[in-house]
């Protein structure tokens, strides 16, 4: 099915409030390659903006040198195409920054759409989410987790809950940049392929 | 569409022969992340193997090295799900020994399938591609490129040409773990999203 309005899709990578291995609530590492491929993959896309989450300072100065060294470093010069993608990533301390940036670039509150690869009550399907995104004519911010998966108090405060990529599958442990690049397939992606 | 019958695909991560920036063939260096994130899609996906290409004995060592950490070292009890993706990856030497290894296990050569993020006459679509790796009853093998894309000579021996994941997009730059996740998803996934 083609759909003629553009989408205005947001992505957040969320490094707190994580669950550790133990359910514990804990800030998550960042880890550059997420930075890189969901920043790739969202410029590919077409998405309107990438949010890094990350409370902690000396973490988000770390994201900060990452993303100069390809977009004002070295890096720059030597491979354009990832000064292209880097360019829409921000770093934020917590959700309400994100949230509040995209109100004050849309001038309306995005709806706020969580993941995980755990099957949750009421959870919307991706067709009926490929719609809406275009229908609707309102920013959405799609949640991604780290670490052992997004906070149960995020996931609740959602106003949807994103099914898993494969809820029927004996095995589903994709890698978030994995997730993120199939997630925004499913969602923004041209071609009809099933 | 839902089509019964189990897809039997093998995916192939080439290191050699590959083109460098400056379309010059070099072994391009393994990459830790490439090794997990594409192991987990294709457990998760149920692909049949994972091998990884590599002529270079120091490189061979290397990946040897990173996987027997999470299937035998520390890292199996650490993460089971890690040990359980990465069971499937062999370490070859050339394309040859891909072949040579689906031809000992399946009795039948494989259909190779290149893939590029540039454009190649006659290349088949996903859904094209889909029907037939369930109609056939043959095991498929897609090749994925590192570096700056598959040698010519592999591409123009391989039975098909994947088309590019967006072909038509202003900017088509994800990463090899992107590139490999969304492939496996709309070749094997089972959710009608679109």
């Amino acid at each position: 099915m083609r759909l003629k309005k553009r989408p205005n899709l947001y992505i957040a990578l969320l490094h707190y409030p994580i669950y550790n291995k133990n359910k514990k609530i804990v800030t998550t590492a960042v880890t550059s390659f997420d930075i890189h491929d969901i920043a790739r993959a969202a410029r590919t896309y077409d998405v309107s903006g990438f949010y890094i989450v990350m409370p902690i300072e000396a973490q988000k100065n770390l994201c900060e040198r990452i993303i100069s060294h390809w977009t004002e470093g070295f890096g720059a010069g030597y491979n354009p195409t990832r000064k292209e993608a880097l360019k829409i990533v921000s770093i934020v301390p917590d959700l309400k920054a994100v949230k509040d940036d995209i109100c004050k670039r849309e001038k309306i509150r995005p709806k706020i759409v969580a993941t995980d690869a755990r099957i949750f009550k009421g959870s919307i399907d991706y067709l009926r989410l490929r719609k809406k995104i275009r229908e609707d004519n309102l920013p959405y911010i799609i949640l991604l987790g780290t670490g052992w998966g997004i906070a149960k108090r995020v996931m609740n405060s959602a106003d949807y809950i994103l099914k898993p990529i494969r809820g029927e599958a004996e095995y589903n442990h994709l890698s978030v940049r994995s997730a993120a690049s199939i997630i925004m397939d499913r969602l923004l992606g041209e071609e009809v392929v099933k």
